[in-house]
């Protein structure tokens, strides 16, 4: 890194907005998890996909907190990022409880590389707050089997989930291309923090290629 | 109490039967009230919901961890009670944001009751796991300020939400009528731990009793 971040003009904004739509996002990956459970065909499943919401709930309340420190009101902060999550939501409503629970496994693994990405980029006080919710890491992966051992009774599942899956990751990239271009100041986070264009263009790469081997683990084409 | 609980024929099924309907309880609850904070017109109220839905999940955590240590799976203690739930938050979907909030807070307090009148009669262990719950109490309250702000600004809503409130309370009287019925052994361990019937329509008095008090605190007429 060229400097130190905290240095970078417009750097407060910044992290205001990526704290925001973080804290965004987890409320409603919460939200939408928790009435996905609705759908599930056991009380098992309800159960583990409700602790998997519940997870996302804590990392917001922990967001939420980091901002009111730094003086800003989490509602504020967060305000930009309704409109795009409610369009990635309303563009991504599982027909199903499995389309729910690969939607719950791709979405969580996509933030997951998200907060790594900007991580490398903020202070050590926000490092701290997004390395908590990375260290839940692996509260999602009781769905690989469970897909896993779905498709393989019925392989017309697998065609469909693999579409879906891309669906997936297609409707949060365009949504986060939307959000880049109307939040300057994370996009100069992005750029300023030592980022030229072509390292974006490479982190995108790498979310998508993630995003394959986590499709490919729960055996589905990419 | 005229015997210890724990000699009581049918005790361990009724404890069983007890901690499922209260785990079912606290689980569907967390599910509908998560979903209902799509409702909620403001991000605050959006979290402040957000963070009743979670403490519900944590209490079903405890209850469900409580059943494994009795060495009974949490999912066939609950069996028995998908149904009276699923005809309850069936017949009682909230038509707005309003009725939503209502709905926690009715739910929670009648709730609440329940543990506190059941936890007289069960054994230090059971009764332990439901204190934990019962240690929340309050957690519901932002609800009574906002019910009150809105009907004060527009008055039509009071009237509705009296009805909403009655509406809820039968329906879930008539849900723990059905459940009395089908589960002898709860219902043996309320009059076979020394109540006699009389003292269970007293207890039902109570609930009732208590649901109008919230009522009134809301500003409705119960």
């Amino acid at each position: 890194m060229d400097q130190d971040p905290v240095e970078t003009p417009g750097y407060d904004a910044a992290v205001v907005d990526l704290l925001g739509v973080l804290a965004y996002g987890e409320l409603t990956a919460f939200i939408r998890m928790a009435a996905d459970c609705d759908l599930a065909p056991t009380l098992a499943l309800k159960s583990a996909m409700g602790r998997l919401a519940t997870t996302d709930y804590q990392h917001y309340e922990q967001l939420a907190a980091h901002l009111r420190g730094l003086g800003v009101e989490p509602e504020e902060a967060m305000s930009p990022f309704v409109a795009p999550f409610s369009a990635f939501h309303e563009r991504t409503r599982p027909r199903g409880w499995l389309e729910g629970l690969v939607k719950a496994y791709v979405g969580d693994g996509i933030a997951k590389d998200f907060y790594r990405e900007m991580s490398a980029l903020v202070d050590a006080d926000t490092r701290a707050v997004m390395q908590e919710a990375l260290g839940d890491e692996g509260h999602a992966d009781f769905v690989v089997q469970i897909v896993r051992d779905t498709i393989r009774a019925d392989r017309t599942a697998a065609g469909r989930l693999a579409l879906w899956g891309r669906r997936l990751l297609g409707e949060a990239l365009s949504q986060a291309q939307a959000v880049a271009v109307e939040r300057d100041a994370m996009a100069a986070l992005l750029v300023g923090g030592g980022l030229d264009l072509g390292e974006v263009g490479r982190m995108f790469t790498r979310l998508t290629e993630n995003h394959q081997k986590r499709m490919t683990r729960m055996g589905l084409d990419a």
